[in-house]
């Protein structure tokens, strides 16, 4: 990536940030679009003291289109990533993940046709498995607006691949976590929750029986898969990008107290009304397909990435207040 | 039906305004949301003389929920249905096949959130088909942006089932041809302009080598689908609608000439660079779910349809003569 163009849309959000730094580090050049949008996760904090511009945008909007001149790679993370909030505003959440894609991949074939896409979709898309592990050929049945936009938008990238031959290549990523994400909403799955309890030394709560199974991936893994997704022969490909080991939930909060050592324990409930019904049970993904084309694969384990990040938020507490 | 009451969105249009011809006939009192959206269709013509109330309004207004009031049924069939268009102006596909719907779900989850809901999907949502024949576990690969957003709109009376309880039903409608479809445009699928042709002697243009085959279905057997469909059964799921008999285009094109008997005959050209890059070659619905659990199946043959659908328009020229 050294000398390369590279726009990052979403680059001051939680993913998007950590691969600016990755980025950045590999002598890139560097352009972040951000909406900085409440209640999105991205901050300018998140990039402090990078050399990278910043352009704060909609990607749907025309102005993006200056920024995406010269581009060598646009890594599109830009969306609306609360299933809850998609249920609350189902408006908003289309707007942002599935209209604004159509725009912004108007811009780029207008202004930048020849530029690589990687953009990030989601393993919501399948909705609750019919099957596991759950590959590229699952049948995608989203239960939350959520899912169903970000399956259109990554949908269109595959249209504008297929139609008119831009370079793009999707990545349904698993439940992700690690430095730089957003810990202070309820809103945005269970691993920043159960991380925020653990570093108070509070209650991890667990709705239903707590089993429900997951496989997690450290924020650095994907940094890996988008580059490595690259690749000239994935372009056209949606890939599955999730881990080979899956814990319970349960699991998964008990190991994190122990790692806090904080005296934070676990307490299961009844789901919440609202929560229950978009509960899809337990889920992991089969992540072969990029692999074996792309030969990706994840090589943190739990226990590591989740000390990883317990360390980073001890060393930067500002993400454990309210912003 | 009889005095039931039924809302048919896009009921001024093709397999709109068969199915209020149907529901009028069994006593239904009938109320059609048609926003006669120029380019889509819908013709006040196709109801003439029938006692049916019409509202001329996008389904994504507001004022749609007076309409909605006391509803026992609602058809969902609105939407747009070129896929060149969708491709000249991914937007307004968007709009109306996507964001209109959510609006209206939420109207009709506010109003009428005990009404029977059968909304018309369609099998382009499955793309280029990767076996044959297409059962609803096909993945779903749209090739275009209004495939993506058929899909999509598909998808929210999903969640809306499976979250709110809504009692939605959808059906992935194959190729459908019979009375009152439009014959003007050369956007609205292969049927037409194949009608439109044998109708008037003129010359059948197949593009590709007229191999590719398909599984068409006489409108009146798609009216007793949607009628099928409102058993109670099957709310929250989504059915392939096709027929059990396919054909190749040439075999389609030389029927439809030797049936009409005006001389008309076969051309077979190249594809046209942007309708090529869209084929999906051959495809056949596999409908064998809906016949299972809901005893729905096709009784008209392609020959008797396409005989009927000649007639109709031989009857009732005026659909030839451009709007």
């Amino acid at each position: 990536m050294n000398g390369a163009v590279c726009v990052v849309t979403g680059g001051l959000g939680f993913i998007g940030s950590n691969l600016v730094h990755h980025l950045v580090g590999q002598g890139a050049t560097v352009r972040i679009i951000d909406a900085l949008i409440p209640d999105h996760g991205g901050s300018l904090h998140n990039v402090d003291g990078l050399a990278a511009t910043v352009a704060v945008a909609d990607i749907g909007s025309a102005e993006v289109g200056d920024v995406l001149v010269g581009a060598d790679f646009v890594f599109n993370l830009a969306g609306q990533v609360s299933h809850i909030a998609s249920m609350h505003d189902p408006e908003a959440d289309l707007q942002r993940n599935t209209m604004s894609h159509s725009r912004f991949l108007e811009t780029v074939r207008r202004v930048s046709p020849g530029a690589r896409v990687v953009h990030t979709s989601t393993r919501q898309v399948y909705g609750r498995p019919m099957r596991l592990p759950v590959d590229e050929t699952h049948p995608a049945n989203p239960v939350d607006v959520n899912g169903v936009a970000k399956l259109a938008g990554e949908q269109l990238h595959s249209v504008y691949a297929s139609a008119y031959g831009l370079r793009t290549t999707s990545l349904r990523l698993t439940n992700v976590y690690g430095p730089r994400q957003r810990l202070d909403s309820d809103e945005l799955g269970f691993l920043p929750v159960f991380i925020r309890a653990a570093l108070q030394g509070e209650v991890i709560r667990l709705f239903g029986d707590g089993l429900q199974r997951r496989d997690c991936l450290f924020v650095d893994d994907v940094v890996e898969a988008m580059l490595a997704a690259c690749a000239e022969h994935a372009v056209g490909h949606v890939y599955n990008v999730g881990h080979t080991e899956d814990h319970s939930l349960l699991e998964i909060a008990e190991l994190l107290c122990g790692l806090a050592g904080l005296g934070g324990h676990v307490v299961v409930t009844p789901w919440p009304e609202e929560h229950g019904r978009v509960d899809i049970g337990s889920f992991r993904s089969d992540s072969s397909r990029i692999a074996n084309e792309v030969g990706w694969r994840p090589t943190t384990m739990l226990a590591d990435g989740l000390a990883r990040t317990l360390t980073f938020y001890r060393e930067h507490p500002w993400f454990l207040s309210p912003r």
